[in-house]
C-alpha cells in the first residue's frame, strides 16, 4: 500500500527535527511550559524558555524559530512577543502562533489585533472559538452550513488574512493555507483532558517550522506526531495523570515509521 | 447502614460538578498551576489561569466561580485579585481564598489584609499556621486548651470575622462557618510531600463552589475528594512522582458511591 | 572495602538534611519551579518558592539557604535575587547560584555580572557552557588542552574568581574549590533528557549547603544525590515521562547506604 505525500513528507521530517535539535525560542505560559519543554526535548528540538522584553529580541535572533503563545499573558510578555516575533521576521524565522483565550479578554483580543499587525506569523494553531475570533466579522455563517463548515471557514479566513498557515485542533485537526486544506483525524479525547495539550502542539509546530520552509508540512507533522503520542499515551493511562506522564514517554520513542503508516487523512 | 447528610449531599455535588462544568478562574501561582489545572480538568471543571490585572476583571465575570491564591505573590497579580474577586462580589459568585504562606512576610500579611478588606470572600482554605495568622490577636490561646483546640478557634474566628467557611487543612480537616463545625479525617500523609496539594484543594473548592449556593457544602465535598484521592494515590504509589500521577488519575475516576461511602466524619 | 571519605560525607549529610528539614528559600524559573519544589520534598527539605522583591529580603532571612537561578529571568526577580541575595549574606547564611542560559543575552551577561558583584555566593552550579562564560577572558585555551580541560579550567577559575565552590554538570560532574577538584561519574543520560533537572541540582544543592559550612561536601551530596536518582530513575523508565516520575520517587527513598556505595569518583 502506498502512503501519501503527506504522510512522507511528515515521516521525513520527523527524522529531520532528530538530526538538526532545532533552537526552539518559546514565549508561553507558566501552565504548560513544563510540559511543552519536556515534550520538545523527548521529540528531538532544543527549547529554550524566555519571557521578558529585555532579552526576547537577542534570543530570536539566535532560535531557529520562535513561539508565541498567549495564555496567561501580561504587558512585558506582549511586548517580548513583539520584539521577538520582528526579530524573527527580519531573519527570516518562522514565528508560530498560539492564540490561546482570543476571546476570553478585550485586552487580549487587542494584544492579538496589535501583535499580528506587527509581526508576520507562519503558523496560527488554534481551537475552533479562538480561530473564530481571529477571523471576526470576515467569517461570516451562510445559514446554510453546518457548524464544522463555519469553522473550516474561519480557519481558511485566518489563513488567508493572515497570510499563513492555520491550525484548527478539535476532534479533526483541519491544515490549511486557505486554499488547500487537509483533514487529520488522529489523536484522542484524553487529549482535552489534559491541560496544555494545544500550547504542546503549537511548541511542537514551532519545532518543526525551525527545520524546513514548508510550514504547511511541518503543521501536519507537528499534529499527527501530537495526535499519534495521545492514541499511545492513552493506551497506558489510567487517567490525567498517567495519561501525561505516557504521552511524553511517547513523544521520545515515536518512529518514524508509526508517523508514517499511522497518519490518517480524513 | 444510613449515610451521613453530609456525604450524600458531597456525593451529590460530585455528580452536579461534573454536569456542570464550572468555569473557575484560577490567579494561582506558577508551583501549582499545571497540577490545579489538571485536577479540575480530571474532576470535571473547566479551569481558566489567568492573573494580569488588564484582564481579571473581565474574566471573573464570566467564570462561575474565582480562585484567589497567595503563593509567589506580586503587586500586580494582588491587584488582579482585587479586580476579580470585587467583580464576583458584584455578581454574586463565589471567591474562594488561599493564604497561602500567610506569615511569611509583612507584604503578604498586608496584602492579605488589603485584599479582605475589600473583597468578600466565601470560602478561605488554609493551614493552621496560616488560619492562626488571618485570625490575628482575635484568637488567643486560653491556657486550659489543647494546640489543636487553639487551632480550631483560629478557624472559627476567621469563619466569624470574614463571614466564610474557614477550612483548615491538616491531619484532621476542619470546616466550619463560626457556628457548626465539622471535622474530616481523609486524607493520606503523602499529600504533605507533594507541593501543592493545598493549592489544588483550594482550586477544587471553588469548582464546587461554582455549582451550589452551599459553600459549607461544596468545601465538605472538596475536602473529601481531594482526601479520597490522596488515599487511593498512595495505594499506587512508590514515592512523591507516582504520588502525583495516581492523585490526578484517582480525581478523574472518583465515583459518587466512592465519597458517599468514603467520607469519613471524625 | 573502605569507602572514601568523599562518601562518608555526602551520606552523613543525607541523614543530617533529612533531620534538619532546611527551609530553602528558591528564586527559580517556572519551568523548573513544581519539579524542584517536589525534589526538595521528596530529599526531606522545605522549600519556599517566592519571587517578588517585595517579600524576597524578609524570607531569605528566615530561610537556611537560598537559591538563586537566572532561568527566565526579569527585572523584578533580578531585584528579588540581590535582596536575598545581600539579606543571605549578611546572617551568614548560604547562597547558591544557577547561571540558567548565561551567554545567552547581553542582559543576562550584564544581571549577572551585577549580582556577582554585590551577592558573594557559596557555591554556582553550571554546565560547562555556563561555567565558560562566567570564568570569561580569565579562562583562556592553552591550545594543546582537550576541551575537557578547558572547561575544568573554566570551573576553577569561577572558583577562584568568586571564592565559591563551582560544580559543572555533564557527564562528568566537576566540583572544584579552585585547588581541590573532584570528578563523580554518577548519573544518566536521561537527565540530559528532562527539563529542569540541572535546576533541580542546584536547588538541591542549596538544600544541602543550608546544613553544613562545608559547602564543597554540600555540592558533592548533592551531585550524587541527583546523579544516583538518575540511574535508579532510568531503570523504571520508559522515556522522558516515566523518567520524571521514577526520579521523583526515587528522591523520595534513596538511602546513605546507596549513596555510600554507589557515589562513583572518577
Amino acid at each position: 500500500m502506498l502512503k501519501s505525500p503527506l504522510a512522507c513528507r511528515a515521516a521525513e521530517l520527523v527524522c529531520v527535527l532528530r538530526g538538526r535539535r532545532p533552537l526552539v525560542h518559546c514565549i508561553t505560559n507558566y501552565v504548560a511550559a513544563n510540559d511543552s519543554a519536556n515534550l520538545l526535548l523527548a521529540a528531538g528540538a532544543s527549547p529554550i524558555m524566555a519571557d521578558c522584553s529585555k532579552e526576547a529580541e537577542e534570543i530570536a535572533r539566535k532560535a531557529d524559530s520562535v513561539l508565541l503563545n498567549f495564555g496567561i499573558p501580561n504587558p512585558d510578555k506582549l511586548l517580548a512577543m513583539k520584539l521577538a516575533g520582528k526579530a524573527a521576521n527580519s531573519m527570516g524565522k518562522p514565528v508560530v502562533l498560539d492564540p490561546v483565550g482570543a476571546g476570553v479578554s478585550v485586552f487580549r483580543k487587542e494584544a492579538l489585533s496589535a501583535l499580528l499587525g506587527e509581526v508576520q506569523v507562519q503558523v496560527i494553531r488554534a481551537n475552533a472559538g479562538e480561530m473564530q475570533v481571529l477571523a471576526g466579522e470576515e467569517s461570516v455563517s451562510h445559514g446554510v452550513d453546518s457548524a464544522d463548515s463555519d469553522d473550516v471557514r474561519a480557519a481558511q479566513t485566518v489563513a488567508l488574512k493572515y497570510g499563513c498557515v492555520a491550525v484548527m485542533s478539535g476532534e479533526t485537526d483541519c491544515i490549511t493555507d486557505g486554499t488547500n486544506t487537509v483533514f487529520l483525524q488522529n489523536g484522542h479525547p484524553m487529549l482535552a483532558g489534559l491541560t496544555g495539550t494545544g500550547c504542546m502542539t503549537s511548541a511542537l509546530t514551532a519545532a518543526f517550522s525551525g527545520v524546513t520552509k514548508d510550514f504547511f508540512a511541518a503543521a501536519v507533522a507537528a499534529t499527527v506526531y501530537m495526535g499519534i503520542c495521545g492514541e499511545i499515551g492513552a493506551k497506558y493511562s489510567r487517567g490525567v495523570g498517567s495519561f501525561r506522564t505516557a504521552l511524553l514517554d511517547a513523544a521520545g520513542t515515536l518512529t518514524k515509521e508509526r508517523i508514517l503508516w499511522g497518519l490518517k487523512v480524513k
